[in-house]
């Protein structure tokens, strides 16, 4: 990486904490720069028009071009590296896990964490709160799915680590703040502990 | 591609669209198995078994092995072709915009279409009905975001036609099914119609 990175985020976010993560198992040195969301400071004028039009973070700032959403800024950083499969179908299948984090798994884990942990769930619209019992059924089916998964593998994809993991440990290893039980699914704590075992891996609070 | 392709798929589905559109456009064959979604032909033992645990459609079958996902099987299709950037920046920037669609557009834009044309308003549960108007905002923030992108550029990534406009495509065209109106936003109506002029477009009922 011949250009400078900066990592725009708030550090608490588990989207944010991918790239972060992704980076140290490769040893990229990346600059990082604080939003609070909680303060609306991914919506300014300034941040639409300069960062990210979409008004969130994470996004991976490359020399003047900016990268948002988490996945596609670990695949940056990852691409040609031991985190991405050199398989073409393990490639894709590493791709397939990274779709279904952010489609099944984050707007389930991730959300009843931000509304319990951040929102407060006495603060939540009538609205969210109609959505609570879909969404905790929705992420214990992601996390029962996960755990089925690694029963019988020791990684997402293939034989290795990929980013695959590294997208869903993220939201995975934190998921007790939304009220979900990790003792429940024992192959997906043990892979836990895989993931935090690697050489280079850092903590989300780091 | 020496294995033999299969789609295993439900017909209108954007997200099963987004494979054929890949395919034809790469001239790809593909022979397609259906499933009827609205009569839980994708839950059946044997379809959680053998072809998805997540219970979903699209899966695309190469040789014995399965990938869901629809976007992570339009990149199986495209890798090395000229749908994928060769630019590695453009290329993580067409993940980008993929990984939008899934979180921003589809869950809005592709479930209202759903719930209006499949499912019926007046059938939806009071939670689903209580999600309305978020789903309706947000899907009109991820069309405008999509009219302001296109305003100064005539694909998404790059100078070219890639599988972000092809993964845009599938649900923003028939998104006035879902309640949208498309002639609010001029420059993304404009890029509805590059698409479709596309050599070797596929329509979606085709």
């Amino acid at each position: 990486m011949t250009e400078k990175l900066i990592l725009h985020e708030y550090p608490p976010s588990g989207n944010c904490y991918k790239i972060r993560l992704t980076a140290a198992l490769l040893g990229i040195p990346i600059e990082r720069r604080f939003y609070d969301i909680m303060k609306g400071e991914t919506r300014t004028p300034e941040f639409l028009a300069e960062v990210n039009a979409n008004g969130r973070i994470p996004v991976l700032q490359i020399g003047d071009r900016f990268l948002p959403e988490s996945n596609a800024a670990c695949f940056y950083l990852a691409e040609g590296s031991a985190l991405v499969p050199a398989d073409a179908f393990e490639r894709a299948d590493m791709l397939r896990w990274m779709f279904w984090e952010q489609y099944n798994h984050e707007p389930n884990v991730a959300t009843l964490r931000f509304w319990q942990g951040w929102v407060g769930i006495d603060n939540l619209t009538d609205a969210q709160r109609a959505m609570l019992p879909a969404k905790r059924a929705a992420g214990e089916a992601a996390l029962a799915l996960m755990d089925e998964h690694l029963a019988t593998r020791a990684w997402f994809v293939g034989e290795r680590l990929s980013l695959a993991d590294i997208a869903l440990y993220a939201y995975t290893h934190v998921a007790e703040e939304g009220g979900y039980r990790l003792s429940d699914y024992t192959a997906m704590a043990a892979w836990l502990d895989r993931v935090a075992a690697m050489p280079g891996f850092l903590p989300m609070d780091a």
